[in-house]
């Protein structure tokens, strides 16, 4: 039975469990919550990794971190740094994009070894196989869509990006409006010019049962994906993205039905003041199902920094209710991303992940942010760097600058620290005549 | 005459000129919106920087950098050095927050190097002044901040940050309520301090007419500071800090009845969901004049990366209204930044401001945006990499990372670039039956 299928029937599962332990919540708050589909727990029946995450109402937003090989740098031992790089920085999960290589041999390998939830998107590893059997894309056979999805399902994958809302009609809506950048999502884009080479309707829409089949039997969450995300902003929001967005809406539906648990994807490339009602939108048109945005990034121009377009994007969307948030690195855009460009985005995420848990009340959230209050204003300055999203960083500064007169303080201020002064002369009350 | 009198008296100066261009906009307006104190031009009338920007009312969001020695790290060349990066970044004005060497001398040199506004805290320089001559910031004579201050007016500076609204009454209810992290402005606890120990009411206050006439003359912008702003998030607008902004806009009244041009600075650490409250709360309680927001910082626990936390704040800021973003460096709350971390921290903010500009539905911002997703579409490189706001970051990591094959697209998808499968299956139609 599916995570879905047991908290309907009032099984109170391990995995429930322990996400309500790491979250502070009743267990059978998150039990209602899973059997309604508000909350997916990725845990895949054959393969149950370390950590247990759970997405979705009410819960603490979730930051996946993207890795693997292309065609242009295929290294095992550097993906698997990343992973390492991605764990330590504060992933929940990670997703396996491999495109280059033996992503079979690759994937296994990154399953072997993550304590985290893990997430691939199948349709690449298809398409790959295709344009190795020396055919194009446009020649991929719908079946093996469907059998490496088996595989993959079968060999521990917790979670799978499909892009079953890319429907003819979407093309259409798409093609009627215009856009400046089509379609920039890579499985979006495969199945597009398949149905349009081979004039037949997107598989994994009209084989949709076929899909839930087997994430039935592996309890494999659906990723929902967003093939026709904006690319940028001036596209988003537009007939083409909302067209895909009500047959996720649809589909969420048959999935919840099928007791499969299920996440959409959403944007993408989208302005900032349209980030809030992109998240009614979609918690509107898809009955609540937790939210996996893709950024969002808040400019196009922002390259070589587009970590920071994301955390913008990632606050103002978690706050809005998005659930999970998709990092995105300082080399999006440009190049793959390297172990350093990882643990930047992790954290950027994290930030943008964790400015919205405040917003949104989590109390564990203001425990740690009134934790670090109370070291600055002592002046604990290894309780501050302990307390830092990236202690590494910040020890880093701190080792690298010791103020030479003033200890306590820093070298922004030395003697003219704020702190210091005001507990010298404020806290211990005027009445003493300090100086 | 100052730039608000001139308006009010229908000329159209060279500054209000400059202003228009830049920004494409209709003087007149611009002239409008001077004289009723919306807009503020910091031009100091004895030495006119090269560029001479606006702040306030329908302009874009203008981006400021701190840079100045401290006791621990006094260089002159270093500072210049990040003023250089600053502007080269995009900063649109620099403060000289200098309180380590002969400040005097520093700050003279950075006057004449500076091609943008320059602002100060005046306070430090009497504050360091006092504590050279062995005596505590306690003992500091009024009579000296108000010398400092027609100092650095003459000599050139023309934004000055004074903390005339921590008054007593202020004091009172920050006592009365509690706080973690009490006072964590400079120049806020330097007068707290003065002002208990010598039971004296604050002299910048109280001597408010003093401060508007030495700004009239040189026409100098007063940069009302907050002395009270939070320090945590835990803190963020409580009785102490709209207390003090209360009386920012009684004094922001007083200025513009005297001809002086005005801004009101702003917290500092706040909730994201407090975030568009606090600047619509400013904008009402200060009569519309310009907002010079400090952060804000949306998570206590980002040290090391706290330029994101502020990009966040910036950004969500700007959306709502404000009009001027100080930076935040990723050194913050730890050291003393250096020049790296200067051009970071520019960049961040100039994201947060540009991303912010576009919710605005700004034209020339929009224009940035529009002409680089056309560049992706196109796959032109050299286009992409001069449209991005850190051009020399997007250039080495493309540089670093050409692609073997595939010399359109980029390591991260090479054969499978989205955008180059749509082009070729798609755009030219499925007619074509290519492949």
């Amino acid at each position: 039975m599916t995570q879905i299928e047991m908290a309907r029937k009032g099984v109170l599962t391990d995995e429930m469990r322990s996400v309500a332990m790491s979250e502070g919540k009743d267990p059978d708050e998150i039990m209602s919550h899973v059997a309604q589909g508000l909350i997916a727990i990725p845990a895949n029946r054959n393969l149950k990794k370390p950590q247990i995450k759970g997405v979705g109402k009410d819960l603490s937003i979730k930051v996946n971190a993207n890795i693997g090989s292309s065609s242009d740098q295929v290294d095992l031992d550097m993906e698997l740094s990343k992973l390492k790089a991605s764990v330590e920085a504060g992933a929940d999960t990670v997703m396996d994009l491999s495109t280059g290589g033996d992503i079979r041999w690759i994937r296994k390998r990154i399953t072997e070894a993550t304590p985290i939830p893990l997430g691939t998107v199948p349709i690449y590893q298809a398409a790959v196989q295709t344009t190795k059997d020396d055919r194009g894309i446009i020649h991929m056979d719908p079946d093996d869509i469907f059998d490496v999805i088996e595989q993959q399902a079968r060999e521990g994958v917790d979670f799978v990006t499909v892009h079953c809302g890319i429907t003819t009609l979407a093309l259409e809506r798409l093609r009627a409006q215009g856009r400046i950048t089509d379609i920039v999502s890579r499985g979006g884009a495969f199945l597009a010019t398949w149905m349009l080479y081979n004039k037949e309707e997107n598989p994994l829409y009209t084989q949709f049962d076929r899909l839930l089949d087997i994430a039935y039997e592996h309890d494999v969450t659906l990723s929902l994906g967003d093939s026709l995300r904006p690319g940028c902003l001036a596209d988003a929001t537009d007939h083409a993205q909302i067209e895909e967005l009500i047959v996720l809406g649809q589909l969420t539906k048959r999935a919840w039905d099928h007791d499969v648990q299920v996440m959409i994807e959403g944007p993408g490339h989208v302005p900032l003041n349209q980030v809030e009602m992109n998240i009614q939108l979609q918690k509107r048109l898809c009955h609540g199902a937790p939210f996996y945005v893709l950024g969002p990034l808040v400019t196009d121009i922002a390259s070589g920094h587009d970590h920071i377009a994301c955390a913008i994007g990632g606050a103002v969307a978690g706050m809005a209710g998005a659930d999970f948030l998709c990092y995105v690195t300082p080399a999006e855009h440009l190049a793959l991303p390297g172990v350093e460009d990882v643990r930047e985005g992790v954290i950027a995420s994290k930030i943008a992940a964790h400015a919205a848990d405040l917003a949104r009340g989590n109390k564990l959230a203001w425990e740690k942010d009134l934790a670090m209050a109370h070291a600055r204003k002592t002046l604990d300055w290894d309780q501050q760097i302990a307390l830092s999203l990236d202690s590494r960083k910040a020890r880093a500064y701190r080792d690298n600058s010791k103020p030479k007169s003033e200890e306590e303080a820093c070298t922004m201020c030395g003697p003219f620290c704020a702190i210091k002064i005001v507990r010298e002369y404020f806290n211990d009350s005027e009445a003493s005549g300090c100086a």
